[in-house]
């Protein structure tokens, strides 16, 4: 049985405050493993990575044998059924049209002291997508992470899938295809990251890393950050339905599984003022559960980590949702607008019953790579602005550096910087005598 | 002496790649030493701060005396001379005026399919600054931290300042006071990033944790990552000349030994296509060197790291410089703004030779917390946004969901989450059915 709580009951804040700093992760320490391939990927490079695919992945490559050509991407992609095609290309029409938006704009003035300052955005050069194989090898965050990268103006665009006994999901090669993805490689785990972030004999190394992985990409991911950049490390997801008025407790109930079927790390939470419908919510997923074919997964995740809370309003119910800080937030109530405008932190809002969270994983626009695990209090979903990065610009002509120049001199002189003070005299001297 | 390369050279790329990849920073594992301390203070609280102030900077307090008092911040002030004062605020009134244009703006819209989207910028509830203290403890780098978070409206803004046997810089007060710095606590090195990211009973946890330290506070950061955002990790700092035509050789040799004074880790690039220049420049450097107070940290940064390359021409100049990624790149040529157009990855540019590095690390405007070792091929300097995050907005109604729902249910059910689907197809049924 999930949690239920009531804002109203004297446990309450103590109860609260246990499920936030509940732990739903295993973090099991790779850290040493995981260094230990990346060392043997950049000592031996390309018979690393046939050698660790072998173990780890149960194939037998060459170095050749390593990349997707050409014929086995166009041969994978006409596997693909028309309907699931147009699905994906619409998807990815709607993601595109979304990023395209995002594109920060350059600035240039010159300003009251005659400076002349801005700044200007320029793509990474290359990128690299890490995809999971086996079950989590979805073609929905191959678009996801993409369509930035391509939206962001980035010039080579590499994916990076495991293969595991040669099994491929061509859903993921057609995505690719339809993203404009320029290289696909057979190669997973700790030692894909490694050949992104160093660079193999076959595989030239990126500038940005980005993409979920297991506990060995995510540990690779961190040991390789500052030699590339990367995105968050992601943890399990998790949803909260904020809920009132009329609702119909059988979607809140699939909403909430939605978020349930993904892991069993996965959570799911409800907050509504009113307990009869925080009741019919939690018996419509008791109902649903064994219907789903990942009951399993979800049932765990729902016995283990889901949650129902009671509150006095909605309010109170937008307060607790800032304390979590949730990736998503559904807000099915009947002015959703107004209620979010009470929302500080959360990595995607959904508005209204008609928003099911899971249009947004898919083809809504927004991205669905998003902040997990309370980060949504200080970072963001993935987007155009994780594949470009700002240049800032300044010149100052004989008249500002005269007029703002001896403010600096006199800082510098007080850090402790002489040359620093010195650059900016000679050049006020030159000024004096001319 | 420097190195000195011309591309024109056969071993030039073999000697270039060499430069490049030369690790210029002692990296000292204190990775066990910090967590060591974390995990103290997060046991221990305010004991534990008050017991390793005592140790690491020869400090006796208590936990009452952790925070600097209005009445000790307004002492400390008033100890500002008035030109010192006058610098400060010019300053942080330039830098303010820069980083208000940051602020991005929010936006929502309605799709062709029917579909509202868009997204919201909300800032960080609270954010700490490492300051630190003695030789390093600068009052600029209050302001360049400070600004962008009050620019951002970030609602608390903590300071933590090592004050070693009680010595704390009063312009650094100030400048805390200028910028609108809620609390300041003198508490140093891991232990300060330990209290920001897990608070104590008496410094109240943040969200975002920002601002430059020795390796035990570079080592605390990563630890903490997750638990609350940090920016990047500052690693020695650099400044790339590209110059051509009339140069004065003496601002050229100061703007690179103001790098150099920094740190003896720092490093200065000079890159020409001019050799007389090249030579005039290096003379320069070598008569200046003798005549200022920090010779000894300037000289050991140029022999060392210190580097001259002569090109064939200057879009030979801008090429390596991309390859190089400087965090300070300085354009001493008659064009600057069109060679700027380039050079895709730098940190800041400073345009033309009236523009002084030294100026935009005090009073330009643009901020000097930049993207060192090569990292501006995938980020930025510090701004407003790092103080921001974006949460996306949708809202679909019956006719979008209708439009675009078929197309997610089909894709989730090819990735076997058919939860997903159904809280899909329960809407569209209700629709059928209405």
């Amino acid at each position: 049985m999930p949690v239920f709580l009531s804002t109203a009951a004297a446990d309450f804040e103590a109860r609260f405050a246990a499920m936030l700093s509940a732990k739903r992760e295993d973090s099991a320490d790779v850290g040493d493993a995981v260094a230990a391939i990346i060392a043997d990927v950049r000592a031996r490079g390309d018979a690393a990575l046939v050698e660790l695919t072998g173990r780890f992945d149960r194939l037998e490559l060459t170095a050749e044998g390593l990349r997707f050509s050409a014929a086995e991407i166009e041969a994978a992609a006409a596997q693909v059924s028309a309907e699931d095609r147009a699905a994906l290309e619409l998807a990815a029409g709607r993601i595109e049209a979304y990023h395209a938006r995002q594109v920060p704009e350059d600035a240039m003035w010159t300003d009251e002291a005659g400076a002349r300052l801005g700044w200007r955005w320029t793509p990474v050069s290359s990128a690299g997508l890490y995809v999971p194989g086996g079950q989590a090898s979805y073609p929905s965050s191959v678009l996801m992470n993409a369509i930035p990268a391509r939206a962001a103006g980035v010039g080579r665009l590499v994916v990076c899938v495991p293969t595991p006994r040669g099994e491929v999901n061509p859903l993921v090669l057609l995505a690719c295809k339809i993203a404009g993805v320029d290289e696909i490689y057979r190669v997973g785990g700790a030692q894909a990251i490694a050949a992104l972030a160093y660079g193999t004999e076959t595989i030239k190394p990126v500038d940005k890393i980005t993409g979920p992985g297991n506990a060995y990409v995510a540990a690779a991911k961190r040991q390789v950050f500052g030699r590339v950049g990367i995105d968050s490390i992601a943890g399990p997801s998790e949803v909260l339905v904020i809920a009132a008025g009329a609702q119909n407790p059988e979607w809140l109930a699939l909403d909430l599984l939605a978020q349930a079927e993904h892991d069993a790390d996965a959570q799911s939470i409800l907050i509504t003022p009113d307990e009869t419908l925080a009741r019919a919510v939690a018996a419509e997923v008791e109902r649903l559960l064994p219907t789903l074919p990942r009951a399993a997964i979800a049932g765990a995740s729902w016995r283990d980590h889901g949650t129902v809370i009671v509150t006095r309003d909605l309010a109170e119910a937008a307060a607790l949702s800032d304390r979590i800080a949730p990736e998503h937030l559904e807000l099915c109530v009947d002015d959703p607008e107004a209620l979010s405008t009470q929302v500080n932190h959360a990595g995607a809002i959904f508005l209204g019953g008609w928003t099911p969270e899971a249009a947004g994983d898919y083809v809504s626009g927004p991205n669905h790579v998003l902040p997990t695990a309370r980060s949504a209090r200080f970072s963001s979903g993935l987007s155009v602005m994780d594949f470009l990065k700002r240049t800032t610009l300044s010149r100052l002509d004989p008249g500002s550096l005269a007029a703002i120049g001896p403010a600096a001199v006199r800082l510098a002189e007080s850090e402790g910087l002489s040359a620093h003070g010195r650059s900016i005299t000679a050049r006020l001297a030159a000024l004096n005598q001319g």
